[in-house]
């Protein structure tokens, strides 16, 4: 019988295979390999199940420090709840889903991915069922993604910040109208763009011997083991900040991956807490520093240098054009005054769906009506409107919680940085090195050690909340 | 207990799984990966070998078809000779030894790889040991690669054509110091090149739909699965024709495997016979098509509109430059009048290490001094002496005289094909799909189903035979 070490070793392993076929998946596979393909990751994901379950497993829980012992002990719970045959089903749904959702996507043809989501939201309710919950199946899936949190706690906190995010949203792109950002656009070789997003990349203190950026439709951050973290992104011709803005997203994800500790690579205290704080990082990067006035005073030049039409364009001119609000019906490219309402109509939609309220075939226009109460306009088409996400595709029901979650976190963890001299100075000086180091040490070490919230009181001082988002958003929209 | 069959699914997934890492490893991996790759990469030979070891295997071999049945008792029989224990470690140490390799070639430092080169031939000599052999080890190895071949058999075959071949070379080298070549270099974007040599690859019948083409430093094909061919090439700033040539021989290999039976991937008869008939695929599309007179005509005018630096070129002045011969360095750029002389280098060499004759220190000398004797000079350095080769790095030893039966191989299966008046006919109008047809009819869909030099006499009536291959070179460089 191996023991838990040996156990974690091979779980690691064959999770950090896994990994490199799905980041294989995303970035390279031809078309026809999507069905071995999702035999080669359903066998796989069977393979960690049956290991993760093992008696093996829960008898050398003992001998572990409280931290991982708690967290492995979480594990082996939820995994022994689910019976092997369904993960395997699970995986395997989800992998031609995905191919499928790329397709309808790309034909704007919601009903060839509807059979897939009916499949994968019956799976996901059947999951629900074998873990139980406390109000509604949305907590059990939601604690896949968010140790600790309950669906009651994050609709309170959502509800307590909704009219205020409408609010600030629309005096955001009131006040937006008058600015001029037209001239963002303009040729932007991939080459000129790729050159920018490493020495960026880069110099944020992402380490290229450990990782790579590669081209892919939905951009993601994939660790494939202690030593490799891969970053994609896709390119615009003709506006290179939305490369640039996504990489420096997933290179805040890709810090995180890389400051956890290497050695612990097999055991939570080496890996990430959770979603909601690992979009603390990205948005941290990509809002807090992407779009402020230090980092641009350091790389507008470069920026000019590789994109001849900004050449003309002052910096006081530019940096508000990067901070331009408008409603926009993709997600990914939202600014950050409107982002959230997004997410508030992912909760109510995906809530829906599971408790039995919505019926697929009915997503589209429940979509859009819900839209238009946002937004106060419709999407043009399904492909710009509820089949623009990929996370239904993966079986992901229950994550787009935690994308506000992370804004909440980074704007309170940003603050909290900044109380530091060294950070505050440097950050003026446009040397991010600091706040790097600060991640470091207070979020990124520490691994799985701490439960999301409790992280965040011990370094903020309390639990996820608002105030210092809502007084960013305020501050760069409202002035 | 599962079935045979399920278990020969399993082993396919894992294998192809292995394969997925291994051809990432060679394209897109980051330094400082390859630590944990290996560990992943010795983790799943060691579970393969597990599967091909256990009993169920060998109880359900009587289930199975006569061929299958033959093929998969040697697998079982070798598999057992071997501790798994010896199979991990031989994976990782390969894994290592690439890496080091990389390295040490880069920086023309065959110290740096010496001490791995010890391992694996330690480690090759060990699995010699286990396997047994007639005469020497060399045999237990070839066997690995080249089904029913023994060292004797082909020492005795290239003994009979090396003279003859070494007069071919001189006569050939003697006979081109007159042919301009000179023009072929010129300025060749990459994107150029790629879109020649996919619409190229398209045109012999490459499925990109199933399969695609990437970045290299030693390009080679993979199968990652069913529907997943991959070929990988690299590309001269200034000779297009490299990277042409290179991508037409890994489509030979690639049209092979993509004309497997797709619905046998898991079994002997769905899987590629031997070396020797694989890279008589490679060669012919390489060698027989890419450099010939129909292939040129049809396909001169678009490298002209590609590349315009031979706008000015006759094809009658182009066409020797493309089949030039000289003595040079590096083995796979060379000719194909010289070609072969590397390989009974190598032939040497390897019999004499795995003999215990010679020593890893001394392999530079022996190396440069035997390179001399059938060349004329010494290479400038080791890099593009002992250390151009990937082969010994990945624990490869007794695969190169698997080249030149693929080319003798080449040669004898272009001659049977010709013989069908639909294929000439057809060739001679720069159209090579019936020929395509006529190799998967009858060497591709047989996988495994017959031994290599069955198959060879089953298709052209006889066994390997130098004779077509001597004719050929004659004809092509002595006119």
């Amino acid at each position: 019988m191996p023991d838990l070490t040996a156990l974690l070793q091979e779980i690691a392993l064959l999770s950090s295979t896994a990994a490199t076929l799905g980041w294989d998946q995303e970035t390279n596979a031809p078309p026809k390999s999507v069905t071995h393909r999702a035999k080669q990751l359903s066998y796989l994901q069977g393979k960690i199940h049956q290991l993760q379950t093992c008696e093996a497993f829960r008898d050398g829980l003992s001998d572990l420090d409280a931290a991982n012992q708690r967290e492995l002990a979480h594990r082996y719970e939820r995994a022994t709840q689910l019976p092997q045959e369904l993960v395997e089903r699970d995986s395997e749904a989800s992998s031609l889903a995905k191919a499928a959702w790329a397709e309808a996507r790309q034909k704007n043809d919601f009903p060839l991915f509807a059979p897939h989501l009916s499949k994968l939201l019956a799976i996901a309710r059947e999951k629900a069922d074998h873990w139980g919950y406390l109000d509604e199946p949305y907590d059990a899936l939601l604690s896949e993604y968010e140790r600790g949190a309950s669906t009651r706690e994050v609709a309170a906190l959502f509800e307590r910040i909704s009219a205020e995010l409408a609010e600030i949203a629309a005096a955001a792109v009131e006040a937006s109208s008058s600015i001029p950002s037209d001239f963002l656009h303009g040729p932007a070789s991939i080459v000129a763009q790729q050159t920018l997003n490493r020495e960026v990349a880069e110099s944020l203190g992402f380490d290229f011997t450990r990782g790579r950026i590669d081209t892919t439709a939905h951009p993601f951050c994939t660790t494939l083991g202690p030593s490799d973290v891969r970053l994609t992104t896709r390119y615009e011709a003709h506006d290179f900040t939305s490369s640039l803005f996504g990489v420096m997203h997933e290179a805040g994800h890709g810090l995180y991956e890389q400051g956890l500790p290497a050695s612990d690579f097999h055991l939570p205290s080496g890996q990430a807490v959770s979603l909601g704080i690992h979009e603390s990082q990205s948005r941290l990067w990509e809002n807090h520093i992407g779009r402020s006035r230090p980092f641009w005073e350091k790389w507008y030049p470069r920026a000019q240098e590789l994109f001849p039409h900004l050449q003309n364009i002052s910096l006081d001119d530019f940096l508000p054009a990067v901070n331009r609000a408008a409603y926009s019906t993709i997600r990914v490219e939202a600014d950050e005054a409107t982002y959230d309402l997004h997410i508030l109509l992912r909760f109510k939609l995906e809530r829906a769906l599971l408790a039995g309220e919505l019926e697929v075939d009915d997503v589209p226009q429940a979509w859009n009506e819900e839209f238009e109460t946002l937004f106060g306009f419709r999407p043009a088409s399904d492909s710009e409107g509820c089949l623009q996400d990929i996370h239904w595709s993966m079986g992901g029901l229950g994550y787009f919680a935690t994308y506000s979650l992370g804004n909440l976190n980074a704007a309170q963890l940003f603050v909290a940085a900044l109380k530091e001299e060294k950070v505050s100075r440097s950050f003026d000086r446009g040397d991010f090195l600091p706040l790097l180091e600060w991640m470091q040490t207070h979020i990124h070490r520490h691994g799985s050690s701490f439960l999301p919230q409790a992280l965040m009181e011990r370094v903020t001082g309390s639990r996820t909340d608002p105030a210092p988002y809502l007084d960013h958003l305020r501050q760069r929209f409202l002035g």
